[in-house]
């Protein structure tokens, strides 16, 4: 080809200043934004040609575009005023790390197709491990192990697919249990892997699972045949952040044999703070755990950590050998091959950005980060149960908070939408059960005290 | 927190520019480097600390652990002198799509969630499937539609368990059929889906599924009373890219109700050229198909594209709706929420690198990247037919070319190692059947003609 066509080192270069630019001139002016998007379906789609270009291009012709028809369909996830889902949250040193990695364009599937991919990666999930407190067994130097992912779906789906491979019984005999607060991944994930049989459990007034109706579900699955087969805890539910009790799931579960999951998607990140740990207790009676780096911990979206406490199960349900993956290193068993932890086969070199913001902040500097979306939810928290016209429905151990109208429904969501469509904050509208509420989640990279008190100001404005 | 900690727009901007030269400086320097890593199993881990910082450490230290510690534990799959497995090439523009893309830290899992990912994502994967020839149907615009996922695993775990719900039988009764020679992917999906039979149909001299095998395998397993629910044909197999008939395998797949799936995840990026679409005839009779950009089309991993001929089976497959994902847009069925068309409920703004690329290039600067590839794996082709040392064990119908030793396993094999083992070049031994040989795959952006020259030299050195 006319190698002219490519963008040489140097023009690289001066493109990579331009969009390193692009980004930080954005991070500056992110909070002059609307928070959502206000587009109309269909709105970006119409500005853009239907066919490719059969002709090279000018870059700046795809920067004009980036800001002029992209920009206006974004929504600011990284914004301080991002109060809506789970925060997704990003740092200077992630980016970096996230540069670094796409550079080196290395496929981390086997050790040896880079080994220092294989190597960082290890390293950093043990480091985690010890940061949040996690059972030493769960360690690579012991009988355990974790590896990253992009989401806690597939790392559900893995945990799934590993119990049904060593259960007691064919697919369509096993159940899957649940609370009625787990995160729809649960559901996806198991009919996935074929399970037939979920049940979502009823939850207690702080919306954690009901141990008692956890027991009765399984005694009448067992009555009629069924087979027990995988039970997941949740360490800060989707709805409202609910903590189910580890510990006694967990003793259910190794009293029927059957796998026990701990999904700590969101909260997991807060255990680097030993204070918050007692709402995991009983770890060590569990067989897989995983959290998202990328929602609290200022690591760039993805990167998911599935940890097990015994790798081998998982190798056994995973593991593949094709002749073309042969090799010296892997035939050896003196390393590891992550392509043998999850679905794909390919993977990025995820630690490394995760190595960057660990070094850079220091764990002292994460807990800092964590304790002070903590304070902030609950001084909101506080604010609002002092005001006549808003009541908390749900305990608030983290850095969510849910709240309702006490003129009932339509003034909740009446509420949700004023604040959502003003543009000056993004909060999400969801339900309990048949109740509206309104959940924020204080969690975004650059939110400040100042900032949740225009978010106070903007509720009590628009109540 | 100590807000000092963050990284301020400011010094983001410094420590990128400083980043980008990094990964520049890296791109000019990156034939210094031996291709493949030579340290041995355990180095990188034990050049790092046990445990991760307390405090925050500066950010040159990091740098200086990244070329101290990390460099020496990388595998160089962007060097010019990369032939082994399939490339996972890149490019400047797609570097910056990814840098913009990590910037805006957006979730694309929903329309709403930032529109604009989700509908550029349409747009590129409507081009794309334009730009291969692919059926019209497929577009988003007709019943189809594509999506991108992290990899080709990914896609085809999809296509298994949404054949598996649309099958006429229980899990434990159905089929997927595939040759020996289809990539590990389908083995792993097929056991992460729950299937019990997978069918490994002998090839022909050419490595090419045997028609008649496959229809005797599926008249043996009716008469059995099992049902034939899914088959794979690859374009491209991963050891010689062989190609099955796609036409042949879909009209047995429709008289047989089966789902078909097309696997042409590294020869999908050629249909770009029309003259190799003659290779997958057929389509429009096929109901999956997948490849990967970010194999042989400038894209750095990951960017996979999975197209259905009809979206309906899939959405059923892969929909949950969960009372905190419901909104407007979502309800009004207006929009596309792509977290219905895949595995996991995050997903990052991937189109964005996709689109940069498409653009940067346009398409004939693809066509002509891509035939570039192939004339050099013709040219080094003839040379070795030439020569009477070596062997080509299978057709070579794009970039890569898979090569014996007259003399043998032992010589094929000492070959490739020693190949491998002066640092200059990186190839893939593998083994035929029980046949030793080399595979050399052409498909690096920075690969010329010089550098296969070198390596042509280095083969008949070291032969």
């Amino acid at each position: 080809m006319n190698h002219d066509l490519h963008m040489d080192p140097d023009e690289f270069r001066r493109r990579g200043y331009e969009m390193v630019d692009w980004v930080a001139d954005y991070l500056v002016n992110i909070e002059q934004f609307p928070v959502t998007s206000p587009v109309a379906p269909g709105q970006i789609r119409k500005a853009l040609p239907d066919t490719a270009p059969e002709q090279p291009e000018p870059f700046e012709a795809v920067m004009r575009d980036l800001d002029e028809i992209i920009m206006p369909g974004i929504t600011h996830w990284q914004s301080p005023h991002w109060y809506a889902y789970f925060p997704a949250n990003s740092s200077g040193p992630s980016l970096l790390g996230e540069i670094a990695a796409a550079g080196l364009g290395v496929q981390g599937m086997l050790w040896s197709t880079s080994p220092a991919a294989t190597e960082l990666e290890t390293v950093v999930v043990d480091w985690m491990a010890d940061l949040l407190g996690l059972p030493r067994a769960w360690k690579t130097t012991a009988q355990g192990g974790g590896v990253i992912q992009m989401s806690a779906s597939d790392a559900t789906l893995v945990a799934l697919v590993t119990a049904r491979e060593q259960a007691a019984g064919p697919v369509d005999r096993l159940v899957v249990y649940a609370s009625d607060q787990t995160h729809s991944s649960l559901e996806k994930g198991a009919r996935i892997a074929g399970f037939q049989h979920v049940r979502a459990i009823d939850v207690d007034a702080e919306f954690a699972i009901d141990i008692a109706a956890l027991q009765d579900a399984i005694a009448a699955d067992k009555a009629a045949g069924l087979v027990p087969a995988f039970v997941c805890a949740t360490v800060g539910t989707t709805a409202t952040t609910a903590i189910d009790p580890v510990r006694a799931i967990a003793e259910t579960a190794r009293r029927e044999g059957m796998w026990c999951h701990v999904d700590a998607a969101y909260a997991g990140s807060a255990m680097i703070c030993p204070e918050f740990r007692h709402h995991q207790d009983g770890l060590e009676l569990v067989d897989s755990y995983t959290f998202n780096p990328h929602k609290w911990m200022l690591t760039n979206f993805d990167c998911n950590i599935y940890y097990v406490a015994d790798r081998q199960p998982l190798l056994n349900a995973m593991s593949i050998l094709p002749p073309y993956l042969r090799n010296e290193a892997t035939l050896s068993g003196e390393v590891i091959d992550y392509r043998d932890w999850h679905v794909p086969l390919g993977r990025r070199f995820r630690s490394l950005k995760l190595w960057f913001v660990l070094r850079h902040y220091g764990a002292e500097g994460i807990r800092a980060f964590i304790r002070e979306h903590v304070r902030l939810a609950q001084d909101l928290a506080a604010k609002i149960t002092a005001d006549g016209r808003f009541e908390l429905v749900a305990p608030h151990p983290f850095g969510l908070i849910v709240i309702r109208h006490v003129d009932g429904d339509a003034a909740t969501t009446r509420l949700a939408k004023r604040l959502n469509d003003s543009g000056k904050v993004a909060v999400t509208p969801t339900t309990l059960g048949d109740m509206a509420a309104l959940r924020i989640s204080i969690g975004s990279t650059r939110t400040t005290a100042g900032h949740v008190n225009q978010l106070w100001s903007l509720i009590d404005e628009m109540a």
